[in-house]
């Protein structure tokens, strides 16, 4: 029988860790966190920033648009249209700001002020996903084929071959 | 063409007036304010409680899923199942305490403190609707025979006609 | 292996005692009476009104829209449309008339005439939900705390008292 | 501004006439008889059957499915399953019989009584669709190369053309 | 764990045997045959046809539009719409060119040139579904009573009979 | 009123120019192309690629889950999972395997022999939209700040330069 357990999740005020490569930590409560959510077509998440330059790394949801407010801090924040387009949509956002990453497509987070920063976000799916394009791309396990991304990306293979070492393995 | 202004919106860190009857206010961003949110399934909420007592009354959401987190303050939230059971499932929470309202169900948040507090919320719709259950049974336009209300919550005709008069003709 | 039993239920022909305190009694063949309703979207009620009164007070499906025909009687029939509007949108339905209760709108039905009624109504989904506003309101199983209902519906504390313990411990 | 009007239709307890071919006439109530119903996934039929025989034929509804409700008389009833089994799920029913016929499969009601038969359904989508087997095979506009039915149905090629001569021309 | 064998499967580029009565082989590859496409909302199928009359017979897809491209050979392709137009919509496809069965609907392929024909379609659904028409219709099991059947397609009882005989026992 | 031109489309027999930087050519039939798919949930591409490396670069769908199967030539293919694993998920292709490349993942295909190759791919979406990851990231319009890229794939911001320009005002 379902409590109020089942339904709740605690301690989102608390900030996250961003010493890590990016400066940046997402706490996303889904289906797995929160197991009252299974069909019901919502998650919530936590992103922390750290100053100067705390990125939210490009990434897409496959199953989610993404809507943020920002609550805490400066970000300069953006997503890219699909084919042929490509258009770039970013605006910097202030506290209380909202803005939205539609379905599917590439976005990012960048804090651009001295200070932390921090939002909240709403995704329209109990279990959105995350890709991040550079550790999926560059970081997969196994690696794919280093001629494809050299190819794909117009890379040398030492920087192929430098950001598999890199982003291989480690799935941050 | 679409810019970024169609996916966003500002002001959502100012404080809402809570100088009303029930003491809350709610600011929901859904299509009709943030017009790329159009096919997405989603919408943000900011929602400001009074001090002793500010409540989001009883109310539905006919087409969303909500999850909200606390920013401020201290509510004590709920919602009721369907039939047979009508189980209340409730919390009292606290600054960082994240709670889901399932589909459709009716639910509502108090605060219990002597403070302001404030929450952000995200529904699985870009337009979840809102029946607030007093207005909708008390106050719609025209008002609802007064003997259908009064037999169906067992109350006597003359709190009826008050109620009516009350809620009537303010859709608040 | 599935079997006509899976898809079929007799007896929606016998007249329901609706010698309770509103006077109707709901038959709903939802996904658990009809097993190969499953995924299916659809179910089916009947529902029986005592003369002079009988109600079918004012619910909601959370998970459906409904469509109605008048098989015998005369019915005043409603639906509440969501906030700010909250338009009461109704009519008196004779033997032959069909009326929709869109998707999580609040409606009723009321016999009107000194004879029984009975309709048949098509339901969006094959578990369709019902909460019944005054059982899930002033019912629940642990009740609301009795100060909320006060405000949300500015009542008096003993009348919700008197209220709570009219519905309470009995989901009818 | 939507009318009680918008959601509502009369005269669903006339008896339709039933003196054609096939003997059955189906009154569908969809979007365009009742503009309410746009988005909200369901409509009601009425189907009337002549004594001995009246036929309402194999057909599908290719966006859903049907539950109906016996109002009066006695039908065979039955719907076949998909490749390979091919399955013929049946029953007779009587007064206050329920049957389920799943999305898109082939199904019949035949009245097997010396009386008229009714029914009431209620089908899962604003705008069903039907298709009468017989018709769309043998009587489309333009009518399809006998060729291909003779093959498919195993037919003399002149039972094609006394078919296509019989139902084309003639949507009936 | 998943494989890329969940994902996968071989052999679509053998032709496939057409020695049967219509002359025509369906491989359709949905859930079953490829796990990994649960939930995901597509399969996939190559469809082989005989010379000089090849023929896959009238059919609807319950759960599934199809889209098909021609790889070899000369086809006369067609669907008919619903109630009450039923319109032939058809053409003659060469290699190269594309045709789409909208969902549900009724529509065939007949190779009319003196070589086999071949082609490769996708349906939207992880699990379309198929019903021949005359499968469904004179071969179910049980079979329909011939009395329904005969009076649906106006048909002679003795004709219905042969059909019976003809497409019983044997889901072709 | 709809003639077969609405749900057709001739030339996918001819092969495509592969003469560009990645060596291969995406010819998709989306809704555009084929208006009669307008909401049925399909489309359907061929996709050719040059000998020697070819490549159809790392790419997602935000609306669709693709499946493909091989004509001619031999196809390294692969996707990624989401985070954490990334799981990278790849075969090696013949004429006649299929392939399933699900919802949103990001996803490629390169040619490793010295002839041709060719594919046809259902997606399962009447307006799938593609993301080139490359071309998102670097080359979007306006680009993206280089500090955010040079940070998310860890490169020196000379080479994101270098990059941009290359992919800039060219959304190949």
């Amino acid at each position: 029988m379902a409590t109020a357990n089942d339904f709740s999740f605690s301690g989102l005020n608390i900030p996250r860790n961003t010493g890590n490569r990016v400066g940046s930590n997402v706490t996303l409560l889904n289906v797995d966190q929160i197991p009252g959510l299974n069909t019901l077509g919502i998650s919530l998440a936590r992103i922390d920033y750290a100053p100067n330059g705390g990125l939210n790394p490009p990434h897409t949801h496959p199953r989610a648009t993404e809507i943020l407010v920002v609550v805490e801090g400066t970000l300069y924040v953006g997503f890219v249209t699909s084919n042929p387009d490509n258009r770039f949509i970013s605006k910097v956002l202030y506290p209380g700001d909202v803005f939205v990453f539609p379905f599917g497509l590439i976005h990012f987070q960048l804090n651009i002020a001295k200070t932390p920063a921090v939002v909240f976000a709403g995704l329209s799916s109990q279990n959105p996903g995350t890709i991040t394009i550079a550790n999926a791309v560059f970081g997969s396990d196994p690696l794919i084929n280093p001629d494809v991304l050299a190819k794909a990306f117009h890379l040398d293979i030492k920087i192929v071959n430098y950001l598999q070492k890199l982003f291989g393995g480690n799935s941050e």
